[in-house]
């Protein structure tokens, strides 16, 4: 099994499915068509521009960390593959939370289905990552430290997905703000990747 | 003919029609916005996920055996370009049947469609891949055993899709639960690709 | 300029297109949801495939000439990397008349855009070509032999298309089975190609 | 971090979105279907289809730029990636606004928020440039005066198009005029470009 044509096959997946949550933001419905009602039509579904902005950097750092993690894999075998193209499920399915969170607004049900969405995101790239090491199927399975404050770093999704998940049935809006935050916790650089650089030439 | 241009343009396509199975679940229509409302629509819509997991499993399966398949071709003439073509016309396809079957649930002609595509899949795969071991353009050609046993377990979603299409008529959840155990069974690694790495090696 | 990802971003193109034209084909909408009412209107849907399947091959074929096409270019200039955004303007294009076409059926209107489309899709595609053989960008300019074959096959579609949106104006029925003909006859394999692999072999 | 992986998912993420955009062109609703009704349908969407070859060529041209400017580029680190990654934010936004204004034609709203959306493009991109010349990641870095050249050359965008922003409130039709003028400019070959390629030769 060829690692390259893996990666360039999950890399259109990503970006394809990056390019979707376009579809989510609703181009306004007027009844009568004029500027006024436009203006007021545009400027409620561009309210809701959070959840596609926070869906699109999400899969942006899957898609880097996806990167990342196989730039150090050595060869690729049949459960790699089956818990990649799981991985590729959960991502192509992000678009339909978003339209559905953009479309009726952080009410309990829609922002947590989000969450879940999330949730099942980071379990699936978690469960992708683990079988790489436990199998030392990457050369990063020889770095125990490294992949231990990894661990840590993606602990952050982890836990706080699910948490958000939770918080969305009685707080909605606080939960779509858990979501923003952790995608942009994950844009600072941390320490360990440059550690991890140096190991790694 | 460049080969790697094949795959990468058939890649492309596969990436696609798996990400394009999304827009076939549906964001609930509500006529007043609120929770009770959107969570009553939002479980009737994703009690219908089955068909798209379904789908995607297929094609997932499909796009690693037609990258398995191409691994051993060693040249690529104009017949094998119209059956790779074909193929890609039945794999886009697919999004369509699986988004009837998720708006309208498991009704005999909504059951049976989603069968009969599922089997011109199939068919189109295996008249791609006897074209390329009869014109021995596949150094797996030189494997009889090996295209045996393969062809054997082609077999099952050869039978058992119109198997399917037809129980589809009376039963349509039956079937349902069959092309997706099709699926399932093709995640199961099979003695027989073993046997055929250790041969290429 | 690098030829690789010219091709690599015009193969991207050609087959997001072509998996875009699914969407084109309407799930039925249903006043009453029942077996009865879904087995009518998928009939009535999938009796319109014919300009599904149409778009496809056509789109197939450009990309397979494409490829050939760019496999003999040797440097890519301004006005080439143009002309080839001019081609993939037009690709891109082609779900829209294909969506008309499957919506509303053969009426003249419909069938004459569609004929406008491919018309556009010819002549874009010769435009290149020509600028390419006249500028000497490709070593098939060597072959002024080849070369006219290669003008007179390409002269089919650039004639029928214009011819089919003439007569879609009173048979749209025909100018359909025109359009259709000419896919298929391209997929019938020319002995200019046969020639053209021995030369640049 | 691999150049070729971000450069390759960059355009996978250009192809699409430029694919996308044919989504915002409507296929008429009719009430009766009858030739005289689609004629006069699609000669109204039809009207419409300037935003979408702007969008088009504007995409187009930002891709070409952005492959230049990664041909230069000699290492990716974070901050490239994250300046990336809101470039294709933005890339694929361009959609939803050119839908709007191919739904709504030349109202100050839409021809506004079409402006401001290209506005933020030119700004993602001039961010991503200006990022990789002070921090010397490109081979550019050292050519000063083509530097100068260039900027001047982009600063036609960077002005015009928050300039069209502000006039569409007025005049929305001038606006779209100025868009697509801004893109027929940088079709036309720069004599910068040429000296370009010779330096890097």
């Amino acid at each position: 099994m060829d690692k390259a044509r893996l990666e360039s096959f999950s890399d259109g997946v990503f970006g394809f499915a990056i390019t979707l949550l376009v579809l989510g933001v609703q181009v306004p419905v007027l009844k009568t068509v004029n500027d006024t009602e436009l203006r007021a039509g545009l400027l409620q579904c561009l309210s809701q521009l959070v959840p596609y902005v926070t869906s699109f950097a999400t899969i942006g750092i899957i898609w880097l960390n996806h990167h990342a993690m196989f730039s150090s894999v050595e060869r690729v075998e049949h459960t790699t593959l089956s818990l990649n193209l799981f991985l590729l499920l959960v991502v192509t399915f992000i678009p339909y939370p978003t339209a559905v969170l953009s479309r009726y607004g952080a009410l309990p049900s829609s922002a947590s289905l989000y969450g879940c969405a999330l949730t099942l995101l980071g379990s699936a790239y978690s469960l992708l990552w683990m079988h790489l090491v436990r199998r030392k199927l990457t050369s990063a399975a020889a770095h125990p430290r490294l992949n231990r404050r990894r661990l840590q770093r993606n602990l952050a999704g982890t836990v706080m997905y699910p948490l958000g998940s939770v918080i969305a049935l009685r707080f909605p809006h606080i939960s779509i703000a858990i979501y923003a935050l952790v995608a942009s916790f994950y844009f600072v650089p941390s320490p360990v990747q440059y550690y991890d650089c140096k190991d790694s030439q």
